[in-house]
């Protein structure tokens, strides 16, 4: 799990500093676990509001899961980068994370993957029933809208009203629905690279770049630095989707919490399929060392998203 | 379907006034099917954004089906009433019209309602497949977000903001979606009648009462329009399901283009199931006379709102 451990050349002071980054990632993803569990808890946000509560049991089930909670913690690194680390941060991270749970909950469906277990627990559809889940991804893609315009966010409307439309654009058919449109007509056809690259650009990019575009969005960054994190996103997005689909190669069930193997399987083409396992490699490196000259520019201060593009890279070792 | 005809009391002046305003509504259907149209085309809001063509085409498929256009139309009007008439008004509008699509969409799949016809022609999931369908539902309500960001929907950001963040709650757990989970819950259990006013004011008061607010809001309507606006959003809101509660018990499937009686096979408790078919036009009744009540405030310059609310009540008899 750690590219340090497996490199000869780190030192031992850089292995000491990426444990503790460890640690400040496992107390970001804490903080924000709580976060979603306080909205989605029976003291609502708008009072008069009735919560059916085999519904709000159904999204706690999807959303309070234990997961990592990436992109919510790209959201707050990228904010802290530039300055900013509140419970705004916090609220715009959750509703980003709000957003990654729905498309779980539905992803997971008899009709979709069909995926009877979700980090080592029942799926929400095996959990409650299939009407229930999609309900529950229903309600959370809206809370996340509900969250996003939380006046704590950000003094402006006008950048609450910015991160929400972008919110839409990368959630949306354009984004991580059509990816994952895109992701189901690719069952048992050939697709190209090109093809592969919009594809998981779409389905996974979107969001990790959105991430990473929001915090510094948040923070009021420099159109620079925006730029720049939008495309520390896009490297990390596709670290990400090569890593996750080396880890469906060569994972098994136990140690992934859920069921692998499975894109072979149902005929999904990946850029692993392609390339193979070596190759495949290289470009995460390529990748990783793309987002290690991006992030030079902020010298030590970028720390935490360089152990997090590390981490995304090394999960698959 | 009209109720000047079956009451020997009116003349034949208002006759003739409800059937221009019949013309008036259709052609503001036409409106927004054209909005509609345009904002589900591969001509994009966001010109980078790919649209896969097989969602594209399941959206436009649960979008673009003749309907009656009847939440939107109530924000065209209500505004309109209170002076405004513009495309912002028209993109709003859209913006809530997608919402309700995407219900429907999903309303309609084989873990909910499991309806194979709407409006005479094969439901999303059976002109398509599941996963599309559950998708395409996905993808319009992440549109609506988007739609309802507009610059041209009104020069405030925290307008447009404020409509977005009310749209999420009376579509999400709160509202719309908790709704139709209490509603999936209600098969096959007494309800009291407390319970199924809960129900029905969720499922589908929330978007009829969001249609009127928003139509004043966008205006700058003063508070205590608004809250006048909110409360006939409410007595139409039931009036409506009361409405289709009847013509659920009365009607036949090539009347309605959809199946009918659904409601009794499914063990699904409503107000006419509790009250009769007399009590419940009893009701009915007296809904129109709180709407009228209400508009009598604005004399002749409501008269569009006073049809709808007309029409919703009449076509039950």
């Amino acid at each position: 799990m750690n590219r340090a451990l497996d490199n000869d050349g780190k030192n031992s002071l850089e292995y000491i500093v990426t444990f503790d980054l460890k640690q400040h990632l496992t107390k970001q993803a804490s903080r924000i676990e709580t976060v979603l569990d306080k909205l989605l808890n029976d003291a609502v946000l708008d009072e008069e509001m009735a919560r059916p509560p085999r519904l709000l049991a159904a999204m706690r089930h999807g959303a309070l899961n234990g997961g990592k909670r990436l992109r919510p913690i790209l959201v707050m690194e990228t904010a802290k980068l530039f300055g900013r680390d509140d419970d705004g941060v916090l609220l715009a991270a959750s509703a980003l994370e709000l957003v990654h749970c729905y498309s779980l909950v539905h992803d997971d469906l008899p009709a979709m993957d069909d995926d009877d277990l979700r980090r080592g627990r029942p799926t929400v559809h095996r959990a409650f029933d299939e009407a229930t889940a999609i309900l529950a991804g229903d309600a959370l893609l809206t809370l996340a809208f509900d969250v996003i315009a939380n006046e704590d966010v950000h003094d402006d409307p006008a950048v609450r009203l910015r991160l929400s439309r972008e919110l839409s654009r990368a959630a949306g058919i354009g984004g991580m629905a059509g990816g994952q449109m895109l992701d189901l007509e690719s069952e048992h056809r050939d697709r190209s690279e090109a093809e592969i690259r919009t594809l998981q650009s779409m389905k996974t990019g979107a969001l990790l770049r959105y991430a990473c575009r929001a915090g510094a969005f948040l923070a009021g960054a420099p159109v620079a630095d925006l730029e720049r994190m939008s495309r520390f996103g896009d490297v990390i997005g596709l670290a990400f989707q090569l890593a996750d689909d080396l880890l469906d190669v060569e994972s098994n069930p136990e140690a992934m919490g859920k069921a692998t193997g499975k894109d072979a399987e149902a005929g999904k083409a990946t850029l692993v399929g392609l390339w193979g396992v070596e190759k495949t490699r290289a470009e995460l490196n390529k990748l990783l060392n793309e987002s290690e000259t991006l992030l030079a520019v902020y010298e030590g201060r970028a720390v935490s998203l360089a152990a997090i593009a590390d981490y995304i890279v090394s999960r698959s070792n």
